[in-house]
This record gives C-alpha cells, structure tokens and sequence, in this order.
C-alpha cells in the first residue's frame, strides 16, 4: 500500500512511458542520484543517443543514474495488446525497483490478472501473463556515458517568431513551468478573453501509431476527415500551380466531379497532432482500406506535408458543405483538442465550427466539452484566415443556460439597435451603395444562409462610403454584428440532463431563438461517471454500482412538449445525412432549438476500442438502443406531423449492443441476477420507446 | 407625493379601518399631542364608549385628541360597493386631515375616480363619487371626557392560563412589541422547531359579514366546511346527552343516514376566525340557501357556540372519509391561517389533513404556502387530540424538492431500521400478541389505509409486552416510525414550474415513493405576480404587460413522461370527487406522485370576487382552461391505458372564463390589437390540448 499522502518531489525511480516526452518536458529533473531512470522507446542504439536531449542525458551522468529501455510498444502490439503497453511496463518496473522480490511481484501481479479477466476467457488471461514474463525479458541496460556531464542545453525546440502567448505562456506550462510564471504574463487578459488556435504549438506526437494514406486506394469520400476526433487528417484541393510546388512525396490523386475541374486532391495526415484512435481507418470507404496505421516513426516526414498543405491557396468549396464529404472542404476552427483518443463529441463540433464557425458564439457547460475545449493554456478552437472563428466561452455546469440566454438577449439588443441606425441612415442617406446594401440587409436580417455575404456586402460599402453622420458612425463602430451570429449552448448529458436542466427547461421555454447541442454520453464522463437522469436503466455507473434502476429521461420528448421548439436526436457515426440536417433545420428554426447527439465515450468500455465508436454509434441505432427523430414546428404551423422518426425498426437484438460495453456488460459480472432483471427492462423501454416514437411519426 | 422615506412614529393623523383592531393593537400609541384618531366602527353611543380600552382611551384624553367615528362599513354596503371601505375612508382622511383644501382633495379624488373606472361604466363611476360624497358627510365628533386621563389598564383580554408560547411570544408580537422580545424568549426553539395549533388563539374576527346559518333549509351536504379556506365553518355530530347539555341558541338537526343513528347534526360557524369571503353561500346546495352573511356584531354570540362545538365527544367518522361529505367529519389539522379571504389554496391543504394529517411529514417551499401557513407567530397547521398533526417545514424557494427528498430517504432508513428490529424479534421473541401485531405490520408495511391501526396495534402490543433486549428497546424508542409516513412536498407554481424546477425533476425522475402537491395560481402569487413558465398565454404579468407570448408549460405531461410517475390534475371547485379520487391515487402510488392542483387567487382579479372562486374553477374547466386529468403507472403496469382525461369536452367559450378576470380582461384595454392576437392563440392551444388529452385518452 501506498500510505505516503505527499507528492513525491525526488524518486528513486523514474519511468517515460512515452519516448515524445523526453523532448517536451524535463523528464528526470526530479531523480535521485544513483536513482533508476526507464524509459519505453522504439529506438536502439545511435537513434536512441541522438533523440535524447542534451539535458537530460547531463542528468543522467551527473547523477550516476542506471539507464534502461524497453520497446513496450511493440511488446503490446505483438502479443495481441494493441497499444495497451501497461501490465509489459509494470513488470519492468517491479523487476528495476526492487520493491518486493520479483517472484513475489511476478505472482501478485499474476493473480490480479486472474482474478480481472478470468471471465474473459484463456486467450485474454495467456495475453496478460505473457505481457509480465515479456516486461521482465525485455529490459535493455544502456551504458550512460560519462561524457554526457559536460553537454550544454540545446536551444529551445522551438521557434522564436511564435506568439508571445505561445512563447511566454504556452510552452512554460507545457514544461510544467507555470507555477513559475508571474500574474503579470497575463496582464493582457485580464478580462478572461485567451487567444484562441493555440493547440496547434503543442505537437504533441504521443501517438504510437497514425494513418498511413495510400493514394491508389483512397475514392475521396473524406469520411475519414469527417470522423477524425482530432482535425488531424483532412482532404486539400491543389491546382496545378500548387501541384509543381509540392514536394516530392507529396502525392495527389485526381478530383473528379462538377466543381473540382482543374483540382487534384489529396488526403493529409498530421502525424504529430494524431491521437492514434484509428477512427479514420474504421470509416474508410474504400474497398481494402486507403489508410492503415503505421509507427509513428515511419510517418513524421509527413509533418512537413501537412505544413505544405497549410500553406495551400483557399478554394471556394467545389460542394455542398452541408453534405458529410461537402462539409470537409470546409477548414475546421476546432483542431487537436484535448479530448480522448477517439473521443465521440468532438466530431460535432467540429463539424460544426465547418458550417457555422465563423460567425458563433458559443456558451459552454462545464463537463467534457471545457476539457477538452479550454485545457490552459492550449486552445483548441481556431479562427479562419479572416481572424472569424467561434466566439465561446465556458460556464459553470449548473448555470450555463442562462449565461448564455444573458448573451443571446445582449446580441438581440446590439444588432436591433444597429438595424435601427440603419433604417435611420435609409431615411435620408445618400449612397446608393450602401442604400443597397442595407436593405438587402434588413431583408435578410435573419438569412442564415446569405449570412456572411449580406454583412460583408454592408462592410464594403460602408467602407467606400464617404457619409459621415451618427448613423454611418455608429454603424461602423458596431460593424462586428451586421454579420447575424449563430447562438448556441453546449453542454453534455450532465448539464442538460441533470444539473442545468433547470436553467434548460427554462431556455426551452423562452420562445427566444437559440440553439442548444447536448453531447450525450449518458455516462456524466468528465465528472466522475456518476448515476443521473441521463443514465439508462442497467448501467453500472457511481451510486448505481448494481445498475441503474430508472430509465433514462427522455429529455427531447420533454423539450418536444413545448410544441414551439425544435428537437432532434442524433448519432453522427449512424447517419451523418440526418445529423447535418436535424443542425440546419435547428439553425433555420426561429426559437428554441435543442440537438441531441449520441457521443460513444471511452467511460463506456467499448469492448472494441475507441476507434470503433462510429461502428458502436450505428449499433446503437439498429439495436433500439438510440433513436434518430426530430421534431419540427415548422412542419406543426404547416399542418403536418412535426414529429420525424429517422431510425428503422430495430433489427439486431439490444443484447448486441449492451454485451459490447463494459458499463452494461459488467452486470453480468457483479449482480448477474440484477443484470437478467434489468435486461429484461431495458428490452421492455425499448420496445416501449420505439412503439411511442413509431406512433407519434404516424401521427 | 409623499416625498420620506421613513417610518412614521409620531403621526398627526391616525385612522383605524377595523374596529375590531383596538382591543388587539396599541393604535393610538403613536399619536402626537393634540392629533386627530378616526375609526371605522358600526359602535355608537354607549356600545362605542364600552368597547374603547381603557388605554385607549386615557390617551385620547391625556394627549387631547380629537376623536372621529364613520360608519364606512354600512356606508359601503348600502351604495353598493360590498366591503370596499377605502374610497369613503380616503375622503373622511383629507377632510380631517388638512393634507390639502378640501375642495381640491375632492376634486383629486374624482378625477382618478373617472381616470381608473371609467371604461366600467356610469354605475360603477357613481357608486364611488358616491363613496367620496358619504365620507365627507358622515364623520362623527366624539367627545372625548377628560375623566378618561385617569382609567386604569384592564386585565389583558386573554386567559392567564394559556401556554406559555402564546402568553410570551404570539400576544407580544401581535401587539406589535415583538421587537422588545428577548432572545431567550426562543430558548426552547432553538433548533427552528415551532409549537403549531397557535392560529386559534388568534381569534382576529375581522371579517365585517359572517355566514349565519339556518338550520330550518340545511340538507346537511357539508359542501361550506369543504371549500371554506379557513376551516370556520363546520359540521359537528352530537349524541343526546350532549344535546341536551347544548345551549338554548344551539340548534341541531337530524342527522340522517347510515352510520348517523342516535347523533344530531350541527353546523357551526366560528366568527372570529371566518374572513367573511362568503364561499360557503355560493357553494351551499340547499335550494333557497341555509347560509347568508350577517354584519358579524350580530353572529358573535356563536362564538361561545364555536366553543361548545370544539368540546364535544370525537366520533368514529360516520361516512367514508375519501368522500366530499364524509371528509368533513374528520377535524381538520389545519385552520385559521393566514390566507386572503377566499384563498383557492388552503382548502386542498386543510382536506388533506382530513384525510392524511395526523401522520403526514411535509416539506414545504417558500411561496403562498409558507406566507399564509408559517407567518410567526400563528401556526395554523395544528394537532388532533392524540397529540398527532402534520410534521411540517418550511424550506426555500429553490430547494425544496432536494430538501423533501432528504426527509424521505431518512424515514424510509428509519423505518427499514425498525423493521429490521421487529424481524429480529420474530426470530425469536415469545410473546404472542407483539408477534401477531409485528407480523401483521411487516405483512402491512406499505399498507396507506390501515396505516395507524396497524401501528397502534404493535404500540398497544409494545406497550403490554414485558420482553427486554435490544430489539424491544430499539423499537420503544423508535415508536414514532411504526405508522407509516404520508411523504409529501407542497408549493405553488413559482416553485413547482419555475425556480424548484430542477429539484422537482429530480425527484420525478428518482422513483422515490414520494408525494408532490402543488397548488397552481398561474401567478407566482406570493412573489410579485411576475411571469414564468406557469403562465398562461395572454395573462398581464410582471415582464408581461403586454400579455404573455408563450404557452403554459405542461407540467403534467412532463412528469409523466417518466412513465412511473403518477400524474393529476385537479380543481377542487370543479370536481371534488375526482380531486380526493387523485390524492387517494397519488398515496397508493409507491412511486413519484404529482398532483397540480388549479388554484384561484386574489391577484387573479376574478371579478365577482374570490367568494365565487369555486364557481371560476368550474368555468375554467367547462371552458377548456384547465383540464381534470389522471395519468396512472398502475394502468399501464396492468396493460390498460394509463391517461385518463376526466374533463368533458368544453361547454362554453373560453372568452366566458378569460373576461371574468382581470388578469386576462385588462389587456384588452391596455393593448387591444395584442388581445386580438394572443385570444385567438389562447383558443387555438386550449383546443389543441383538449385534442391532444382526447387523443391521449383514447391510447
């Protein structure tokens, strides 16, 4: 047992699980002398000198520290691990530190194994077992050259042109150097407002392994980009000028279709911002797979296409972007994140900033979405090259709704009183431009589509414009709201379900023209997984260790009673079509409008992996376990039934689903009578729900 | 304008609107020298001079007071403006008073006169230049005989032998001296815990006309003790030894039926607690009326009668309680509160102590609710004869779902505690009739309608057993849990709809045996009046003047979503029956019970007046306003339709209930165009809710 309460600043033994850390933070600044330092490394030999930065080599010297190496990664990945080096590395560790003998440590360490996946049959258990008698084989003694005392401190890694921001603050706490900083660093912030963009410094590099494109195979459906939890792969367009730049392992295929003459396509990866989730390999369309993953080793030169395809001219999108391929011609502002590998909410949102991101404001709950989303000092919402990007900013969990009615309501007010100066302009102004320009303006004042260009229409003419006058300036002082922002909350299930449901409900009940996306992993994942109204009978969860006993609530329904909002439930991996469209529809409805959108979690166990989520999303729906709807006012003031059931009849049984996640398939284990009990339940709701839902859409 | 912003201490004018008021408060005590004392009295001559206080009196003679009578109260009814004293009042005050030349003050009045009623018609208009005329003209010089400087105070008018709570703390408060109380004075309380029963000894006798009775035209239906809000007026059954101990004014008649051989039936109206709303004559079912009120001079002597009535022998209820009729036979634990005359709430609360109240807990949110029953000093919720009344406890606004939720978990654990105990004893404990009472609780342990015999039973058991150990100790000490618990939470709609919604959702979606009434005046009565999600499309409200947008929030319908929760919707002046059908339900429901109880209010402006508030509930529901419903999870468990809708499809015009208020009727003089819109929305969703409750009611 581990009884210490402190910290421990100075360690006997020091191990780096990840060989990209060695160059980001000071890894061994806080081992004892004569203490052991291990680290997981692909790389052997004069790789391995050659990587190790100058400082950390010096320590190693100066404190006589005993060396060791040990390829975990590819341990795991041969016996059948995937990238779960973990129990490999935890051998090591027993066998190096000495802290019981290691035939002791060899035999707990066993029986713990026995006693975690003895239900999971022999192949798991001999995995396990192989994986410690591997971390003890695997040990690699490296000699520390004395000569290393002497090295000096390379320069910084990175550029001296980088922002302050990036500069004084970014990389400081990224060195977990921020506690050395003074207040004053954020002198210019001192109203909160951060510099938004700034994940992009961080290239990180953690993942074992990312995609590999192959061009021949590749059919350009960018799903894979569509999916990408991460905005780290994505479809460019060149023309031909750009093509005879490129550098010669930059491949390009031809873009075929109407808008895409005189373009080649190609498909980025970004090995250094990739997590490593293997989503983009999931959803690959193409017949034997365009991407497959690869050490990451093998694709750094990719890094450098990847800047390339940064630097490339912007195109007018050759399609639809309200299509899932159309969309992804679109530059993300929501970019290498925080989240989960494979995390199933980032997704939306970045589809999202690729439909509505230059012009949203966004208030966000507490929960997954600010950890992932506003993780100091790395930023991951971006701007476009106009500098337009989300304007959003985090709340608390219980409050977010009404912090964010508080801005809706302030920008109703700023953009009437700027539509009242230009209606007065309009009484005897002049300019027949911007007399133009203006009414097309106020005609469109709630255009959602012509958005963009009605105001820069405006923005243009009141620059040539040579008027002077209270309305003319006062229209130009205000001009950050001629272009009609996108309102939206967002929030996951913990929020709107649980503890800002009050705030919510009192949103939905407003009338006011807003729009709320509920990322829902039923699971309260960023707070500790507890039980909630969002839990759905039989989950083990917090508070509900024997599975939940209530259904889950049935907040769209309940949003639905209101009779003018908009509501729809969604899944993106199970039909990206409908999700695209239950976004516009809110987007285009003139009150409240709620999105529902069904995020795989990696709190919900999924047997398969987290680069199976958007396979897990689809089950979900053929299994009745989610269902796609919405719910439309619009159709209601028409006459017709608002209600639209998207989801089929389910046709696999809900077993397949729940017996694939571990917050489901753990009941069996723990209360299997419960979990019978339960099940049954769980067939009923969902029989119940589908029929309900069924009848609505028959009307 | 008055321009200070102080509290008056020393006045130069004092007025008393209600004689009654001079033997309870010090209201000349605070008149300067040589000052003017008016009081509204039917007092003249010697009666007058009799029922001044000494104090009083020695003060109007001491400080040379010039002392006025008016009869305003006569003055009101005789013009026809019912008990509305203030305009004749207000004229009497600036002729007194000097404020302003008289003939100016006059022709002030006169002008807001036609200013506030002249869109109510040349009768209305009259009625009150009237009012002005017959205050200037009916004031009465009263000598004041300097002999008075030298009476003696009387003996407080109270019984020296009352408790202590009331002698120490409700009579200095009520004479407004609550300020010079220690805080010692509360060193029994220290914990919040009040003495509850006080209201009575109130005995405000405010109300200018009172209900008499006459026995000759009384069918006995007990519809007055059913509605009167204040539980003064009711039925009482007497054996004939007490017939004949009865005094000679005490009138009784037979009392027919089964179950009422031997008794005689009295109805008994107590006039110093009745607010003389006159309720009980609109609801009175005799054909030519057995109640009609009386100037309460005349009905005082039923005071002593109130008296003889509380003394009588208690009777086994003669008729089933969860009846109309039957209800009233049962005392009810709640009376004398503080509500406004005519109050549409505290009649469903006072029935439910008459069905539930002598083992009730009930946690209740700020609101009406806490206005009228905790005003400190008076209690009105009050014990039966055993010492048994309702646990109850006021909470905020915000949390008083969370709040219940806590006393609930405790009792359940409590009473688990206790059960685990008694089965302890049955392993094995030896005396027979403690195991048959215990057997038969076990076996009963949920059971609502034997609740108290089966706990008295094991108490009579306990009490007799000469057992020792721990089981038999634990279960003495803890002998309050033996009865089962009536769990339930009260508020209105601010709480329910609005600011506790969170908390309630909550709890609705927790499957907690729970019970929740909520009193629904649409308005947040007690708050401001402002608008919320409880109310109703085109109602003037607080941030509505123009009449509120937005539907009523389906509160109902929400809850029962869940499935497991049941749902009703109730008014009591509609259909009795079916409300005590619903409460009954909601206990036997072991699960989240809701139950919205319609509830007209003062701030509604019903303008026949709240003495009609039974009636206004009817038209509400024949009207399509509200609609009587029952949503039942029993129902549905046993495969039938769990929605019953419990209205009749509207009868007459929605218009015929909106113009009978004023809340509705005002916007059509302050925003015609807006009334046109929003009456026609009103008509529009009435009719697609009845639609959608046949609908629902059809399965």
């Amino acid at each position: 047992p581990i009884l210490s309460t402190y910290y421990v600043t100075m360690a006997d033994f020091v191990a780096c699980h990840n060989e990209s850390y060695v160059k980001k933070y000071d890894i061994v600044n806080e081992i004892k002398p004569n203490g052991t330092f291990l680290l997981n490394t692909v790389w052997t030999g004069e790789e391995l000198t050659a990587n190790l930065p100058n400082k950390l080599k010096r320590i190693l010297a100066e404190r006589h520290i005993k060396f060791y190496t040990i390829n975990a990664t590819d341990i795991a990945a041969e016996i059948g691990l995937g990238n779960r080096t973990n129990t490999v590395l935890q051998a090591a560790f027993f066998k190096l530190s000495g802290v019981l003998p290691i035939d002791d440590a060899v035999r707990y360490m066993k029986e713990a194994i026995t006693k975690t996946y003895g239900k999971k049959g022999e192949t798991v258990l001999n995995m396990n077992y192989t994986a410690v008698d591997r971390g003890l084989d695997g040990i690699v003694e490296i000699p520390v050259d004395p000569a290393w005392a002497a090295l000096p401190d390379e320069a910084a890694p990175w550029n001296e042109n980088e922002p302050d921001y990036i500069k004084n603050i970014l990389r400081m706490v990224n060195l977990q150097r921020g506690d050395q900083l003074p207040v004053s660093a954020w002198k210019d912030m001192a109203d909160g407002t951060v510099p938004i963009g700034t994940a992009k410094y961080e290239k990180r590099g953690f993942a074992a392994f990312v995609p590999a494109w192959d061009a021949a195979k590749c059919i350009g459906c960018n799903m894979c980009s569509f999916y990408c939890p991460h905005a780290a792969i994505r479809p460019f367009l060149l023309n031909a000028e750009e093509v005879k730049k490129a550098p010669a392992s930059y491949i390009t295929n031809e873009a075929r279709g109407k808008g895409f003459e005189g373009l080649r396509y190609r498909l980025q990866v970004d090995p250094l911002d990739c997590t490593g989730c293997g989503t983009c390999v999931t959803v690959c369309l193409a017949k034997d797979k365009a991407l497959s993953m690869k050490p990451i080793a093998s694709q750094l030169p990719e890094a450098a296409n990847w800047e390339f395809s940064l630097a490339l001219s912007e195109k007018k999108n050759p399609m639809d972007k309200f299509s899932p391929k159309g969309s992804q011609f679109e530059q993300p502002l929501l970019e290498f994140s925080g989240a989960c590998a494979g995390c199933g909410e980032t997704a939306y949102m970045k589809l999202m900033t690729q439909l509505y991101g230059d012009r949203m404001i966004v208030a966000n709950a507490t929960g997954c979405t600010q950890a992932w989303g506003f993780s100091m000092p790395s930023y991951p919402y971006a701007k476009n090259s106009r500098g337009h990007g989300p304007a959003i900013s985090n709340s608390l969990f219980e409050n977010n709704a009404e912090y964010s009615l508080g801005m809706v309501l302030s920008v109703q007010q700023q953009r009437m009183a700027l539509r009242a100066k230009a209606e007065a302009y309009l009484e005897k102004g002049w300019n027949k431009n911007l007399r133009a320009a203006l009414e097309a303006w106020i005609e469109g004042y709630e255009d959602d589509e012509n958005a963009r260009e009605l105001a820069d229409n405006v923005l243009a003419a009141l620059a040539k414009s040579r008027d002077t006058g209270d309305a003319v300036t006062y229209m130009k002082e205000n001009s950050e709201h001629f272009v009609r922002k996108s309102m939206w909350m967002y929030g996951g299930d913990g929020w709107a379900y649980d503890i800002g449901y009050g705030g919510l409900d009192h949103v939905l009940a407003s009338g006011i023209d807003v729009n709320i996306l509920v990322v829902d992993t039923e699971v309260y994942s960023n707070t500790g997984g507890q039980s909630s109204k969002a839990t759905p009978i039989g989950a083990v969860a917090q508070f509900a260790a024997s599975g939940k006993k209530t259904v889950k609530k049935d907040l769209g329904m309940l949003a639905a009673e209101y009779g003018d909002v908009y509501v729809a439930s969604i899944a993106l991996g199970a039909n990206p079509n409908q999700a695209i469209k239950a976004i516009k529809e809110a987007v285009a409805h003139k009150g409240p409008s709620l999105v529902i959108a069904y995020a795989p979690c990696i709190n919900h166990g999924i047997v398969k992996g987290m680069g199976w989520s958007t396979e897990e999303a689809k089950l979900a729906v053929n299994s009745g376990y989610w269902f796609l709807y919405r719910y439309s006012p619009e159709l209601k003031a028409a006459g017709k039934n608002p209600f639209q059931l998207d989801s089929k009849a389910p046709s696999v049984p809900l077993e397949d689903f729940l017996n694939g996640e571990v917050r489901y398939a753990s009941l069996r284990r723990t209360f299997p009578a419960e979990a019978d009990v339960l099940l049954e339940k769980a067939k009923t709701f969902s029989a119940e729900r589908y029929e309900k839902y069924r009848k609505l859409a028959e009307g």
